[in-house]
């Protein structure tokens, strides 16, 4: 076998597993979060889709979870061969930088030399031996000292991601897709998702970071050095007795903050990001319009049913249907309709509207509906 | 208390209690046909307040009910007063000239000189006073020898219902309002339901005969002689010990035909059919559209919610939601949409296709999933 076909030397792949994905509700809620159901059909959690496709990278004894207290057991139960040494619990969510950084402060311990790329645990990705290379850039860049990132090459003017400027071409061994990132851009307008759909030299913000940890440590330390001191705490207690001590006192703590804001824009700024262009299929499903289009291949005739349910019909009818349930479901004559059907949550919807399920989830949420959240 | 408040003498009001509805499937189904449902939010069957309606018309010794084996339980719940030798049950559906003949043969055996009115069990109808003062004068006419019937004052160019054609005058005393029958008309077009609506003298036919028994009887006999020779036949033996076993026997061999072809039609022709215009609101709830317009009262803004169900959220949408559990419901920017949500069966449809339910209870018919219908 060569070197494209074999895990990594020092490299360990985290999955920050922590998001509800509300927009995805009832589907994900509290208790069941998007990365743990099969979005695609494929009869897989995406969190273990994001295993498989990280293996043969990283190897199952190099790939960390971090999660919240609720999910370990499931966790547990969707990646058998994953070593619990591995599996980082969160005492409560405090956002992306926390997460991730409590991984790269307990590795490097393990590990002074290590190289981490966090992957979230709830996105779809085709093209497995694309992925791979890109990964593998990703990570000699990280071995040069970069925090290097994956911008996905954009399939259309979207407006739901952030984009990444590309700027010069940066000169890396077994890197050569590698190029300096000039800036992070937030959500755009159609207009000027168009303009950058054009340009070419916008990539999508994937949310994936590769870097070693010192230098991901040390970019933390810069700009959020309390965050910084609290994680390297409590990494220093995680695999003695004091762990749990440490932990319960330290961690609610620890500020919230997104690592785009708290390491990579900073280091953007000092010119020490690199990014790798993915040419693969990437989709974050950050709600059930992007879900339609992933399971119905983009198309919006007839009905396309997510789940087990064999039951539904169809009549001069365009929607999507995502059942748990075995009831008869007839759609008759609706257009472009999306219907959610659990036990005990019924969402009713169009694409258009898809990204509004937030504010009803937000809506029980004032209610104290908790049970079905 | 004036006549007008009194019972009729020598009358019976009958309610075939049959069809299912299956247009306002899955809420109605075999197991809870339409005529068992609140349709109004009354907290009352559709049957139930048919008989409150006709109580001050007839009295409660003087109301029956044909209906099927299935439900003559449910029948008996929901009218605790009914005398239960008024419960008339069909071995198995043969349509209304088998089910309104039955009542007349029985109800004749008993009592020659009966005047008896057939009036659906799932129709809504407002205004009651008028609708006692119409009924009253329909009854006037029947006692002259004519079949009486009441004709309903659009409201509307409908196409979903047939017509009446409103011809002279008749000369009756205490049915001031009463004219002959021209003709009846099957459901028009809308060009031509709208030339009606202009016209006035088109009034929507709504399946109510006032007659004397013995000249519906006579008006069979010349039209349908074995149909009215079975129901004489069940008729004789049905106040004996022979029911079960003449009935069990004779009633499977009957014609199913529509009261309207056995009876209105040709009589009207022979110029013995009086109409009286009903200037009361009527709606027999055909279709979950003309659900959401009765209990919305014609407006569609905001979602309008039919049933115990508390839990139904609306974000920007328009919508009937019945609903038969306390699942949350979430309408998010669906507009003209109809929700049925029970607990094995959910249909998702608009007004505009409301018609088309028909057919797929008709393709689950065909399925065997005879478990839902």
């Amino acid at each position: 076998m060569d070197a494209m076909s074999e895990p990594l030397d020092d490299f360990v792949a985290v999955i920050p597993a922590g998001g509800i994905g509300s927009r995805l509700w009832p589907l994900s809620r509290a208790e069941s979060p998007k990365f743990l159901h099969d979005l695609t059909g494929s009869g897989l959690t995406l969190l273990r889709t994001t295993w498989d496709r990280l293996l043969p990278l990283a190897g199952a004894a190099n790939i960390s979870i971090v999660t919240g207290r609720a999910h370990g057991d499931k966790v547990e139960d969707s990646l058998p061969d994953i070593d619990l040494d591995n599996v980082f619990i969160e005492q409560d969510p405090r956002d992306s930088a926390a997460a991730i950084g409590l991984a790269a402060a307990i590795l490097h311990r393990r590990n002074p030399e290590v190289v981490i790329g966090s992957f979230a645990a709830d996105h779809v990705i085709k093209r497995q031996r694309v992925f791979e290379f890109t990964v593998r850039q990703a990570v000699a860049a990280a071995r040069e000292g970069y925090i290097a990132t994956i911008g996905i090459q954009p399939s259309e003017p979207a407006i739901g991601f952030g984009y990444i400027k590309t700027g010069d071409e940066l000169v890396i061994d077994d890197a050569p897709m590698a190029a300096r990132v000039e800036r992070f851009v937030e959500k755009p307008d159609l207009a000027t998702a168009r303009a950058y759909f054009a340009d070419r030299s916008y990539l999508w913000n994937a949310g994936m970071f590769i870097s070693r940890a010192d230098v991901l440590l040390d970019e933390l330390a810069q700009n959020e050095p309390e965050l910084h001191a609290g994680l390297v705490e409590i990494a220093a207690a995680w695999d003695t007795p004091e762990r749990d001590a440490v932990a319960t006192r330290v961690w609610p703590t620890l500020k919230k903050i997104a690592i785009d804001y708290a390491v990579a824009e900073p280091a953007a700024e000092k010119g020490r990001l690199a990014v790798i262009p993915g040419q693969f299929d990437w989709d974050d499903v950050g709600d059930f319009a992007s879900l339609w289009k992933l399971v119905g291949d983009g198309r919006r005739d007839g009905v396309t049913v997510l789940g087990p349910n064999d039951n539904v019909l169809e009549d001069d009818a365009s929607a999507l249907v995502v059942s748990q349930t075995d009831r008869v479901i007839a759609m008759i004559g609706v257009q472009n309709v999306i219907v959610v059907d659990t036990p005990d949550a019924l969402l009713v919807t169009t694409s258009e509207h898809a990204q509004r399920v937030k504010q009803t989830v937000s809506a029980l949420q004032t209610q104290g509906r908790n049970s079905v959240l």
